[in-house]
C-alpha cells in the first residue's frame, strides 16, 4: 500500500492546532503516512520576516498559535499549488470567504486518488440553493470530501486538554472499495484521533458541516438573552429551541442529514454549548444589547476588524429562506433564525427574540 | 363535567412557585377548575407564627419564596389528609425522602378519579430494582401519576421569565377514555401552561422523572471539570458524554423510556445544561476539587445542613449497578457515573474523571 501524503491548506489558529495533531499521528502511524506534512501558509511579514520561513525555522506559528510546537515534520509552503504536490490527503481549513479563490485552478494539479476533509465553518446560500463547504470542495476539485467539527477551541486542543471531535464521512467513504487503500473513515481517524482528541465517526458529512456552520445563530440568540439579563431558565430554553430549529432546518433542506448528528455528537450539542457559553458571537451579541451598538461597530471595536460568523450566517439563511418562502410558509417556519436576523439587520428590539417561538 | 379540585402537596420554593402558576390558571379556566387550591404546608414557626397562618394571611410564603404573591385562592393547610379532601388533581412536590411517610395512609382518603403529577427529583434504588417517584406514588396511592420537569429555577419562574417545561404523561393518560372528564394531558396542560411557562407534552412519564433524577450526576462531573480548571472543550465533552450515558442507562433499565426525552426536551437537555452551568451540585463539586474537602463537609458549610441531591443519586445508582453487575459487564458500562461515585465516596482523585470514558 502506497503511503498517504498529508497537506494542510490553511495556517490560522485552528489550522496550526490540527497540524500539530496530524504531525504527531503521521509519525505514530509511519506505515500509513509519509512523515513530512506540508502546510500552505498565506504569506505575510511578521517581525520583518516571512511567516512561512519563521514556521520552518522555529516550528511554531508565532502569529496565530504562539508557544506551541507544530512538529519539525511540518513544512510551511506559501504557494498552494506547490503545497498540494504529491498530496493524497488534504486538510482544508481556510476561512470560508477564500475557499473558492484558493481552490480554483487546483484540480489539474491534484494527485490521483486524493481525498479531502473540510474544517471550514459556514454555509453558502445562492438564491434558493444552499451549500456546505464539503459540497463546494467536492464539486470544485472533483474529489470526495469529509468534514471534521466539534467543541474544539484551538488553544485548548494545542494544550492536549481532553475533548471530542466528530468526523462526518460520505456514505461511500465509510468502507474502502479498494483493498489497497484505506477507507476515508480509517484514513482521517488515524490522522486525527489521539488519547485526548477523541474522534467519533458518523456517516453524515453535511450534518457535521452544517452544525459548525449554523451554531453561531444560536450563540447570538444566547448572547442577546445574556445581554437582557434574562436568567438561566430562559437561556436554556433558547438554546434548546435553537438546537431543534437548526436541526429541523437542516433535515428539511438536506434530507440525507441525520438528526442525531445535531443532538448527540460533539459537532452538534457540545459545540453549540461551548459557543453559547463562551464564544465571541455570544459576547458581541451581549454587548449589542448592553451598548445599543450594531454588530458592525462592535466587530471593529472588539475584533480588530475581523468579522463575526454569526450575523453573516444569519444573513445567508435569511436570504435562502426568503427565496424558499412558499415552502417555509407551509411549515412552522424558523422563528428563532428569523428573529436573530431581524435583531441584527432590521433593528428589532432584542426583547422580541422570544416572539413566536 | 364536574370541576377539578387542585391540591398541592408541598410548599418549598418550587412548590410555592408552581402554586402561583396553578392559582392563576384555575381562575383562567374557571369552567374546568374550582377556584380554591389547597396547599399542604409542613408546619413550622416563622417569626413566632405558624407558616400556614402567614401564608393564609399574606398569600406569600415568606420563608421559601418571599416577595412573591401566591394568589388569594391558595389556602395553606398543615394536615395532609385535610388538604387532599375532595381533591381530584394532586400536585406532589415533597422532598423525596418524605414522600412515603406523607403519602402512607392517604389512599383511603382520596376522592374517586383523583390523579397526580410528580415534581419530585430523584430515584430510589432497592437492591436490583430502581424506581421513579411517579411509579412510587402510583403504587402507594393506586392512581395514575404524571411528571413535570424542566429548566425551571423557581425564583425565575416566579418572576414570569420565559421558560419551558416538559409534562410526561403515562400512555393511557394521553387521551381520555371518558367523555365526561379531561385526559391527564389536557388536565395538567391547562393547569400549568402560561405564555411564559411553556408546556410540551411527551408520553413518557418515567423519562421526565429520570431526567430530573439523574441530571445532578452530570452536574457533579461538570463541577469537577471546573474545579480542575479544565477548559470549555473538556466541559462540553463531559456534558455530552454524561447526557448520552444517563440516556443509555435509562433506556436500558426502563425499556419504555424514550431517548428523545433526554436529547430534545426541556426536562433533559435544557435542565442538564442549567444544572451544569449554575446548579449548586456543580458549585459544591468545584469546591471539592479546589479545597480538597468532602461533599459532606461542604454541604454543612455552604448549604446550612441541607443535603445535595447529586452524591445521593450517584450512590443510589452505584448500589443498583452493583446489584446488576453481571448485566452491566455485558454492556460498555457507565464509566462517568462510576467515576463520579468513586470521586465522591472512594477518594479517587478528580483528575481521573475522564478515565475509561
Amino acid at each position: 500500500m502506497a503511503k498517504e501524503k498529508v497537506c494542510i491548506l490553511g495556517s490560522g489558529n485552528w489550522g496550526s492546532a490540527i497540524a500539530r495533531i496530524a504531525a504527531l499521528n503521521v509519525k505514530k502511524h509511519s506505515d500509513t503516512f509519509e512523515e513530512e506534512i506540508t502546510m500552505y501558509v498565506h504569506e505575510e511579514e511578521v517581525d520583518g520576516k516571512p511567516l512561512s520561513s519563521i514556521i520552518n525555522e522555529k516550528h511554531e506559528n508565532i502569529k496565530y498559535l504562539s508557544g506551541v510546537q507544530l512538529g519539525s515534520n511540518v513544512k510551511a509552503e506559501p504557494d498552494p499549488i506547490k503545497a498540494i504536490k504529491g498530496a493524497t490527503a488534504l486538510i482544508i481549513v481556510i476561512p470560508h470567504q477564500f475557499v473558492e479563490k484558493i481552490l480554483e485552478g487546483m484540480k489539474e494539479h491534484l494527485s490521483p486518488g486524493v481525498r479531502a476533509v473540510s474544517l471550514i465553518k459556514g454555509v453558502k446560500a445562492e438564491g434558493d440553493k444552499i451549500h456546505t463547504y464539503p459540497g463546494i470542495i467536492s464539486s470544485l476539485l472533483g474529489i470526495r470530501c469529509s468534514a471534521l467539527g466539534g467543541a474544539n477551541i484551538a488553544t485548548e486542543v494545542a494544550q492536549d486538554q481532553f475533548c471530542e471531535s466528530t468526523l462526518g464521512i460520505p456514505p461511500e467513504g465509510m468502507k474502502s472499495d479498494d483493498k489497497n487503500s484505506l477507507s476515508d473513515a480509517d484514513l482521517w481517524f488515524k490522522l486525527f484521533d489521539t488519547p485526548t482528541f477523541r474522534i467519533r465517526i458518523v456517516p453524515d458529512v453535511d450534518g457535521v458541516a452544517l452544525c459548525g456552520g449554523l451554531k453561531n445563530v444560536i450563540a447570538l440568540a444566547a448572547g442577546f438573552s445574556d445581554g437582557l439579563g434574562w436568567g438561566s431558565n430562559t437561556k436554556s430554553a433558547i438554546i434548546r429551541i435553537g438546537i431543534m430549529e437548526i436541526k429541523d432546518f437542516c433535515v428539511h433542506f438536506f434530507p440525507k442529514v441525520k438528526a442525531e448528528t445535531f443532538l448527540e455528537e460533539s459537532c452538534g450539542l457540545a459545540d453549540i454549548l461551548t459557543s453559547c457559553i463562551s464564544g465571541r458571537n455570544r459576547k458581541v451579541a451581549e454587548n449589542m444589547v448592553k451598548t445599543g451598538k450594531g454588530f458592525q461597530e462592535l466587530e471593529k471595536e472588539e475584533l480588530g476588524g475581523q468579522s463575526l460568523q454569526g450575523p453573516q450566517t444569519t444573513e445567508q439563511l435569511h436570504k435562502f429562506l426568503d427565496a424558499r418562502r412558499d415552502e417555509v410558509r407551509r411549515s412552522n417556519g424558523f422563528p428563532l433564525i428569523e428573529n436573530v436576523w431581524k435583531i441584527c439587520y432590521e433593528g428589532m428590539p432584542p426583547e422580541k427574540l422570544i416572539e413566536g417561538l
